[in-house]
């Protein structure tokens, strides 16, 4: 049981602590699982309260003793009844409160309206943005966690290799790769920040099921088992000569990789071949264009002129529908900033992890590469390691 | 793939309507997925709007050639921009509206106030709560797929029963068992309501690691397999003579059925086999009690009741920590309405579908049964077939 240090937990308190006091906000209170989770450690029902100055207050529901043993943080108090949070708060020395944040973007406005009754001379302002860049570049511990989670991903990827067979279903072999993963300790599922976004273990599928889009925010989508859980594997068997898309990302310790590979029993039809190779192309300049400094719209621009200048524009990132980014940060979710996609002006900055997935879908398949890389001083570092052609079987 | 037929959605539709026009409410504007599901038959990404008072508008924006598929409305179009929300609306003869529903339980802030922007001269109110009261009640087209989703579970317990052997990890039986469930349709996670609640297949954990509690809400939380994911299985290796409890519920078409069976290989120590016999008293009582028109309440307090007169009063329902229910509705979710608790007033009626699930937890493991029944005229009954013993290895 991997337990994050006290040093980690005050480097990510501190500067949420420096943003606050720039914006004159007297406090965080955060609440969702994942934010929790970063600035205390444990992820059990809780409410955080990170005040400008002075030390946060760990006000646990359920489990207090889980809570206890896992987060490193000094001020941590059983709270059965949010109710009496003004007064715990209190009891250490904080408020009354002109202004507080709160996750606006993920809490639910039932639950805010009850907050706004309990605070309610205070000014509830929303400070997931902040949040968000905070987490958006990793320190040198959560990169550790990632490097390790990328080992388990290629071991899951050789996993790919031997049990891929002709004649299966896709949800069959999803099963088997699944069951691969958690006894790696792989949590399950993805967290997705959100609304109404989630995700298993990734994409898995073949050929015309490829060409299927789907409510899912990416540019392959997916049957799925039925219309209530339309994306990802379906009972389609797995055929010859058809490309096999795993987009499959690890979760270890919390932590996501994402990574894709193209599989393939037999032989792809030549457009296919041709594409991936275009793929593979845009993730090669990326990767020598990505610096501390560029614009990630500056990265978008550059797959989607070579994806133009190519003879499959119109198949890139979905078709007939498309997605306007080519890559997106990965961390505790898979949706973290920074999108690379059009438009977006935040610069790259050392520390960040992109996983950046360049892909061609046509009516017969799609295929593409995706890599989860950590932005360096050099550029980007591959963190996802696998054979990066097409794997024949 | 199993399409919703539109009598089933024109039922459901037409509840709400009723509901609507008696609240004297103009429309409710329908978003999260699961609510979409079932009103639309689709779960693509799109905003329902159900006027008081005519047909529905499905305004899809991914994917909208998959939603057209899917769903049996008949307004179905294609909607890239939500500001442009209202425009359509008026198109349709709906609008300008002085109420307006949306499900404020579920629904972001930041997402909240755009919506408030768009409907400015609107006063918004919260419909989840009547959603949640129809979607309680199961229409027989619902309890057919729920019955096949029961069907699946007793093979998955069959699994279970199979392929149980000492030695193995928590997470690597977890992991042949989710494969199995894979595939025959699983969609591989559940869906709940609840803010930060998130549930993969379920719980499966042994002996000590069943005294684990955690943040999710139920009698038993395991340790996971490290604290960013604190339940369920982890890398305890499953040993003779202790219990391997297994909550697992299967998610079919949607649709959820949640049982629990205790398993051992060897031997089970007195107290844990005593403490069965219990909860299975309790489940044999709730049966008989169980008629429409009792309340949740009387349930739960006939199984306290039970629960305290036993040598095992303070182990009922999670020790140290203990919820406050012994079941709950499922269906499309696994918090769904009624919970059976303390205090709850609501009646049952026919065609409510219930997971029971008396349970005790001790420092050496937890023992119990869950099933899950629909009410009938007659009282309970049970979906969730298989061997209600303590199962042997």
């Amino acid at each position: 049981m991997r337990i994050t240090p006290k040093f980690e937990l005050e480097r990510r308190i501190k500067n949420l602590q420096d943003i606050l006091k720039r914006q004159g906000i007297d406090g965080a209170m955060i609440i969702q699982n994942v934010d929790v989770f970063y600035f205390a450690g444990t992820m059990q029902r809780a409410h955080l309260f990170i005040p400008a100055d002075g030390l946060p207050v760990l006000m646990v529901k359920r489990s207090f003793i889980r809570a206890s043993e896992e987060s490193a943080l000094e001020n941590i108090i059983h709270l059965e009844n949010p109710k009496e949070m003004v007064a715990v708060l209190k009891s250490f020395g904080y408020g009354p409160f002109n202004i507080l944040g709160f996750e606006l973007d993920v809490l639910p406005v039932v639950q805010y309206q009850r907050y706004h009754k309990l605070f309610e001379k205070t000014k509830i302002i929303d400070v997931s943005p902040y949040i968000r860049s905070l987490r958006m570049v990793k320190s040198p511990y959560e990169l550790g966690i990632i490097n390790e989670s990328a080992g388990l991903n290629q071991e899951i990827y050789g996993f790919i290799r031997e049990n891929i067979r002709e004649g299966i279903t896709e949800l069959e072999l999803a099963g088997d790769v699944e069951a691969a993963c958690r006894k790696r300790g792989h949590i399950g599922m993805h967290r997705l920040r959100g609304f109404n976004q989630e995700l298993g273990y990734g994409h898995l599928m073949s050929g015309s099921n490829l060409a299927v889009s789907s409510y899912f925010d990416g540019p392959t989508g997916g049957r799925g088992p039925d219309p209530s859980f339309p994306q990802s594997a379906g009972y389609k068997l797995i055929g010859k000569n058809e490309p096999v898309l795993v987009d499959y990302g690890f979760v270890y310790d919390g932590y996501i990789v994402d990574q894709t590979r193209i599989f393939c029993i037999g032989k792809l039809p030549d457009h296919l071949v041709r594409a991936y190779s275009v793929a593979y192309k845009i993730q090669e300049r990326i990767k020598t264009l990505a610096k501390p400094g560029v614009m990630c719209a500056e990265l978008y621009d550059s797959a989607l002129e070579i994806a133009e200048a190519s003879d499959f524009g119109e198949h890139f990132m979905g078709y007939p529908e498309r997605v306007s980014f080519i890559g997106h940060g990965v961390g505790l979710e898979l949706d973290e900033m920074p999108v690379v996609a059009a438009g977006i002006k935040t610069p790259l900055e050392e520390g960040m992890v992109l996983a950046i997935e360049p892909k061609f879908v046509f009516q017969d398949g799609a295929v593409g590469i995706e890599n989860t890389f950590v932005v360096t001083a050099d550029g980007l570092k591959t963190l996802t390691i696998f054979d990066e052609d097409i794997i024949y079987i």
